[in-house]
C-alpha cells in the first residue's frame, strides 16, 4: 500500500500517518518527492484497509500495490533520488565518478592513486578491505588495516570512501571508517547483511548479482530499503553469459530499465563489467551514454603488479583520458530527452 | 602442497608431520585413505620447501600442487570420502535420500511429511526454518521455532536434520537443533558463512550457485575444508540459463565431472533444478543414472498450500512411487563400472 | 482449427474432410490416433468457421486452438508417435540406438565401426558426409562420397542410414543414399532447409538449436509438419550456457517436458550434448532413465585420429560396455509409470 | 600463410603471386591496405612452403598465421575496411545508418518510412521480403513482391537497400533488387548461405548467431570472404542469456572486441537487441558511443500496426529525435583516441 500525502501536508500530519500505520503494527516509509510526500507501509501481510488512512489529514490518495515492489518503485517517488554523501552526490545532474584501485595494498599505493582520482575531479575514491575471492588461497585484503588507510585518504583529500563490507561485523567497520557501504556481486542475495546495511546510517552501494534478474536485483534494493535505509544506488557490473571475450557481459540495457521503474539512481562498473583493460574506456564511455548516473572505475598506479583485477585496471594515465572523455558525452547526453 | 604418508606410517608420525607445518606457520590437513594418509597444507603463500618434510618418518612422498584445488581433490584422497552424520551416510553404496518440505509450517505438517520420509526408508529429513527469499515481503520462515519442531522430528522418528543456515548466528542455531548445515546456492560464495562452517563439527551439504562454475564451486568447498571440516557434501541444484520451461537447468553433467576431479560425495535436488511437480521424478531417476550419491526432494502432506515452492513438491504418493523407482536404477547402475 | 473424427468414422470420410479443407484453400493434416484420427487445419491466417465441419459426416468435434502448435502437440494426437524407418522404430517400446562416427573418414572406418554398431544390436547407424564446421579450413567431410560408403554400410550390415543435410541440394542426396534426414543444431532455424525436408518421404531427426527454447524447437518440427511430413524425431543435444566443464549442457529436463506437450518421439545425444569421452557413458544413462526414446552416440574405431569430435567419440569397447548398461536402465524404466 | 608485399610492389608483381598460389592449388586474397597490399592464402591443409614465396618480385614478408583467421584480421589488413555500397559506405567517419520497417508491408508503409529515413541524411534503408518467423504460421513476407517495392524505394529515394536472403535463391532475388544481402542471425552458421554470399557481388551484412562466440561469428565472415567477398559489415544484435528485461542482451563490448582482432566495420542493431520501444534509443547512443561504425534501425510509420517487431519499432518521430542524439555523440567520440 502507497500512501499519497497532498501537496500542502505538513510534516506534522506526515508523521501521523507514520504513526497509524505503526500503531496498525506495520512500518510507515515516507518518501519526499519534489511535489509531495509518500508513504509506503510494509511488514503488512495481504490486504490493508484503505479507510483507514484515507479519512486522515494531509492523504491525498491511497494505493493498492500490486508490484513486487514497494519502496524502489516511480509510483512512491516520481523523481530520481539524489543519494547524499556528505557533499557529494549521487543521482544529480553531475556524473559521480568512484574510482580506485581493486584492494588496498599499502599507504603508497592507495595514495598514489587517491591523488589522480582527486586530480581529475572525482569526488569518491573505492578501495578494497575485505575482498571475497573464488579462492581461499587468495589474497583476501588487508582488512581493518586497509580501511584505516581509506580513513587517512579521506582526511588527506576529501575524497568519500566506498568499500566493501562483506559481513554484518564488516558493516560495523566500514560504519566506523567508510562513507559508503558496498554490498557486492555475490553478495546480493545474502539477505542478513543487506537488512543490516538497510539499519545503518551510511549510503549503499548495491551490485547486481552475476545471475540476477531485474527484479531480483531490485527486491534486493527492497530489503535495504524496508529496513530504514534509503539511499541505496544500484550499480551494474555485468552478469554471467555464455560469452568469453570478456569477463563478464555488461548489461547495460539494464540502466534504463532500472531507471523506468525505480527512482534510485543506477551506476556502471565497466571495469567488473569487461574484465579487460582494453575494452574499460570504450564500455564506460557507453555507460554514460546510456544514461548511467556513474561510474566505478578500478585505477592502479602500476596494474602490472596488483594484487587482484590486474588485466582489468585503468593506469592512471589511461584514467586521465577516460575521464575527459566520458566528462564529453556526458554534456552531451545529459540535456537529451529520453525517447 | 600434498605430504602423502607411507602406508605403514603411525598415528604419532602423522601428528608430527602436522605439528611441523604448523611451526613453519601453515596448516595441515591430514585426510586418511583406504591405503594411506595425505595431509593437505594451506596457508602458504608461495612455495614451501619439500625438502623439510621428505626426510620426516613415516613421509612417502612430497607433492607440489599446480591446481586451485588442495583439499577437495583427489589427489589427496583418490577414494570418496564417505560423511557420516551419526549413524547414517552419504557417499557410500547406499543411496542418500534427503527429503522434506521446503519450508517448516507448523508441528502438523513437520510430522505428517517425516512420517512417510521414515516410512520410505530415508534417513535424511529436510525443512527450512529460515528461508532466502527474494522478496523481503515474502514468508520468510518460522525461524527458532521451526528449528525445535525439528528436532522434536528427529526425537521421534530418528531422522537426521538438515536445514540452512543464512549467516552465521544460523549456523549456531543449526548446531544446537540439526545434524547437517545447508549452505543455499545463494550464498555459495558467502565467506563468511563458509569460513564459519568450516569450523563446525557439523557436516556442511553445499549446494551450488545459480551461476558458479565447477571451480568456483569446488573452491567454495575448499573454503570450508581449509577451516577444518572435510565432512562436505556438494548438491547440484540447477543453474540458471536461457531456458524458461524449467525454473533452473539442472546440469546432470556436474556430477561425474564433480566426481573426476574430487572425493567429496555429491547429491542432486531435482526440485529446485526443475521447479515443476511433474519433472521432479524423471530427473531425480537421471540423476540417480549418472551416478549421484543422493537426492534432496520436496516433498509436501498438502502441496497446494505450501507457503513456499508449491508448484515443485511431491505429495507424499508421488514420493512413495519416486523413492522405489530410484531404488531400481541405483541397484542397476551402483555396480556398473565407469566408462 | 483441429478437426476430431469420430471413431468409426471412414477412411472416405476421413478424406472428404481434408478436400473440404483444401476447397477452403487450407491444408489438412490428418493424424491416425490409437482411436481415432484428428485432423490439423493450417494455412489459415485467422479463425475458420467450426460450422463448415461440423456437420460433415464421420467429425466428432471441432476444436479451436489457441496454443502455438497445430500439429506436433497432444491435443492432435494423444499418444506417442512411432517413427518408422523402414523396419526399424523411434518412439517404440525399444530403446532406439543411433550409432557411428561423427564423420565418415574411410571405407575401413565406416565398416569397422558399423560392424561394432550392428552387433551391438543397434539398428541406425549415423555418420557424417557433409560436416558443419565453424572454420571453412576445417575438415569439411567427404561429401558425396562419403554417402556411397554410407549406401554401402547399408547393403552390408542392415542398418539404417541417418545423415545430415545441410542445405537444400543435401536433402536430394540424402534421400538417395540414406534412410533419415538429419537438420543439425545449427540449422534448426534454417527454415528454407525445414520446409523442403517437410517435403520429402524421409523420416527427419531435428536437433535443437544451441540456444533454441522449447517453443522455438517444436515450432521448428512444426515446419516440417505443415509441409506434410509427419515423422520427425526431436533430439536434445546440449544447449550453450556459462557452463565450462562440458562443451554444452544437456537439458534433460526437455525430455520429459517436451513428452508433455507432444506425440513426437524424443531422443538424446550425450556426445555433443557433453562433448568429453568420459562423461557420454554416465549422460547416456540419465538420458534413458529421464525417458528418452533414443540415444544418438558417437563411436569411433580410432577416436584418437578422428578428423572431428575427437574428445567426445566412445572407442568400440566403450560403446559397446554402454549399450549394456542403457538397457538394463531401459529395462527398469520402460514399465515404470510417470509421476 | 599471410604474404606482405612491399609498399611499391607494383600491380603485376601481386597479380603474379596470386598466380602462383593458385598454382600450388590454393587461392590468394589480395587485400590493398593504406600502406601495403597483403595477400592471405585459403585452401592449405598443413603448411605452405614460405620459401616458395619470399623470392617472389614484390614480396617483403612471408608470415605463418596461427589463429584460426586468415582473411578478418588486422595480421593481414591493419586499416578498417570501409564497405562501399555504391557512393555510400560503412566504417569511414560517417556513421552509417540503415534504418527501416522490420518487414516490407505495403507500398504506401515503404514509402513513408523511406521518406523519413531519407530525410534524417540516413544512406541506407532496410526492409524484410522474406522473414525468418519462429513459427510457420506467422507472417513469412511479401517475398518478390516486397523486393519489388524496394526496388522502387531505391529509385524514388536513392537509399541503398539492404534486405536478407533466407537462402541461396534469396541471394539471387537480392542481387537482382537490392544493394545489400543480410545474413540474419539464425543463419549466422548456415554455410551453404555464407558460401554463396561469399560468391555475390554485392557486400554482405552479417549478423551475430543468438549465441554466437565472437570466434564463431569472425569464422562466419570468413567463410564469406574465403570465397573471394571481402565486403562484409559484422551487426551485433544481442545475444541470448537468462536476462529477461530485453528480448536479448546486447553486447556492446563485441564492438571493441571485434576491432581489436578484424578490420572489418562493425555495427549494432539497438531494436533487435532490446525488443523494447522505449530502450532503442539509449542502447542506440551507447552503440554509438562504444565505437560502432553504424546503426540498424526499425522505424515504422504506424507501429501499433506493424506485421512483426510491433514492440521495438520506433515511430518516425522517435526516429528523428534519436538520429540528431547519435550524431551528437558521435562527434564527440569519433575523434578520441583509443584506450
Amino acid at each position: 500500500m502507497l500512501i499519497v500525502m497532498r501537496t500542502d501536508a505538513t510534516a506534522k500530519e506526515i508523521e501521523r500517518v507514520v504513526e497509524v500505520i505503526s500503531e496498525l503494527g506495520f512500518r510507515g516509509h515516507p518518501l519526499p518527492g519534489a511535489q509531495r510526500t509518500a508513504i509506503g507501509v510494509t511488514g503488512n501481510q495481504g490486504a490493508v484497509e484503505a479507510t483507514r488512512f484515507e479519512n486522515l489529514p494531509g492523504v491525498a490518495e491511497v494505493i493498492r500495490v500490486s508490484k513486487p515492489y514497494k519502496l524502489i518503485t516511480l509510483d512512491l517517488k516520481p523523481e530520481k533520488t539524489i543519494v547524499k554523501v556528505g557533499d557529494a552526490q549521487i543521482g544529480s545532474d553531475e556524473l559521480a565518478i568512484i574510482a580506485g584501485p581493486c584492494a588496498i595494498e599499502s599507504h603508497e599505493q592507495a595514495f598514489a592513486v587517491a591523488a589522480a582520482v582527486r586530480q581529475s575531479g572525482a569526488k569518491f575514491f573505492r578501495g578494497g578491505a575485505f575482498k571475497p575471492r573464488t579462492s581461499p588461497y587468495s589474497f583476501q585484503g588487508l582488512g581493518e588495516a586497509a580501511l584505516e588507510i581509506l580513513a587517512e585518504v579521506r582526511a588527506a583529500y576529501g575524497l568519500k570512501i566506498v568499500t566493501e563490507a562483506l559481513d554484518e561485523a564488516g558493516v560495523d567497520l566500514v560504519e566506523r571508517y567508510g562513507d559508503m557501504i558496498q554490498i557486492g556481486a555475490r553478495n546480493m542475495q545474502n539477505f542478513s547483511l543487506l537488512r543490516r546495511a538497510g539499519r545503518s546510517s551510511l549510503p549503499v552501494l548495491l551490485k547486481r548479482g552475476l545471475s540476477a534478474t531485474l527484479e531480483e536485483w531490485l527486491l534486493a534494493a527492497e530489503y535495504i530499503m524496508s529496513e530504514g535505509n534509503y539511499n541505496v544506488v544500484l550499480c551494474e557490473r555485468g552478469v554471467r553469459t555464455f560469452v568469453q571475450h570478456t569477463r563478464n557481459t555488461l548489461d547495460l540495457a539494464a540502466v534504463p530499465a532500472v531507471q523506468r521503474i525505480s527512482h534510485l539512481p543506477v551506476i556502471v562498473d565497466p571495469s567488473h563489467g569487461t574484465g579487460k583493460n582494453h575494452l574499460v574506456g570504450p564500455l564506460a564511455r557507453a555507460a554514460v551514454a546510456v544514461g548511467a548516473d556513474g561510474l566505478m572505475i578500478e585505477v592502479h598506479n602500476r596494474p602490472e603488479i596488483a594484487l587482484s583485477d590486474s588485466a582489468q585496471s585503468l593506469t592512471l594515465e589511461q584514467y586521465d583520458v577516460l575521464i575527459d572523455e566520458v566528462r564529453l558525452i556526458h554534456n552531451v547526453v545529459a540535456p537529451v530527452p529520453a525517447i
